[in-house]
């Protein structure tokens, strides 16, 4: 399963160069995440309501064209591991209009206990879930 | 009791103006009444550990000029009214090297119960603390 | 003429205190002034090609219920004033799916010349589409 | 040449999970890339009043463990490639108190004409500075 998220450029969101400031395509990644997650029937108010928390462990982006403010984005988000141990994803973020493509990247989220602030594996509710987005 | 915060303009602070944006002078009020307190003896992670909140109720600025990337700046934090109830602020943010004033505000924040979300009243040790600061 | 924008509130909007940080309202301020610009039929990359600016010069907002993260928030803004010299905007920020009132404000911003950073007035183009959307 | 920077956890930097949000620390590792070339006798408005941009390339992060908020932290930039084409960067953000690791990562930027939007090459003035602080 891939998903889009849509974004516009807030004014907010830029900066002295006139582009969209690189940090923010990272908060953009988490947005298309969440809406992965969120396809797949799980959101992180359930995980942390159940005690899991979720911390990335890693990013990484490339940087190919700049976005500028107003323009519609799209963030497609592929997964490409989802056990019950961790996800990890590979993120597009192209133009609505022109399909441009302005940054590409990649995350690692392990999944710990809120309490213990281990690493644990999710119970079968959540991993049923994963198996079969990753699959679609 | 006044106090003095200093702040270097962040790229990520600037917009596609080539100025600061707005938004984060209402961010660095914070920094300038965190550094407040933190100079009257009070740490919001020592009001945490005792249960309390100090969720802010209102904030206003007037920008007068704006401050540009790389430009420092001095946060100055005045109490207005601190009780055991609330805390109330002013603020001057202007140049380090010139005086230029930039922007002038308020903020008010009460205090509240962690556990029951309720505005409560601060007990004896802060309440003797704020009102020193307020004096001084 | 009233506009209303959309907003679900992402991780990186919230805080320590697991609800939105206050700063985040007055940016997403600016994302309801924006989206009312747009529908009167003016866009600020419009305004800015023909060599006006639009600092905003006051700001104020009151903070009565917080959002929490993954809640979808409407952006109200209503025109208070809008002339070929300033805008003046109020906005009511609140819960989607109950309607909860979570933060009101208002903004003012001036026009500018983006050559000479003065005062000016917009041309007869921007102030008819003005004046419409303020009767609207 | 290393250089080292510091930055107090703000408030508005952590998120629901009461940590820093880890979209921060690639904007930190901006302000350890400018505290560098500031040392090396180089700052950013110079290059763009001398007609330069320095567009990021790619950053990759990655999180070993959480900042929290009021946490004292010294960002370390250490050089891995300066031309007079591309900057390449490598960092460490740790504890003051304790010296405890969180995040490691490195950044590429390359410059480009402001004009032109090419990638171009530093006069010689620039990569002087930038020979001898890779040396140093």
């Amino acid at each position: 399963m891939i998903t889009l998220a849509e974004h516009r450029v807030n004014f907010f969101d830029t900066d002295t160069m006139q582009v969209v400031h690189h940090s923010n395509y990272i908060r953009w990644f988490e947005i298309g995440r969440v809406e992965f997650l969120r396809k797949a029937g799980i959101t992180l108010n359930e995980l942390l309501a159940d005690g899991f928390s979720f911390p990335i462990i890693s990013v990484e982006a490339k940087y190919l064209s700049p976005a500028r403010f107003d323009d519609e984005l799209i963030i497609e988000t592929t997964p490409i591991a989802l056990t019950k141990a961790k996800m990890e994803f590979s993120y597009r973020i192209y133009g609505k209009a022109d399909g441009r493509l302005m940054v590409t990247g990649t995350s690692k989220n392990v999944f710990t206990s809120l309490e213990t602030g281990r690493v644990i594996r999710l119970p079968e509710k959540y991993q049923v879930k994963l198996a079969k987005a990753l699959e679609d």
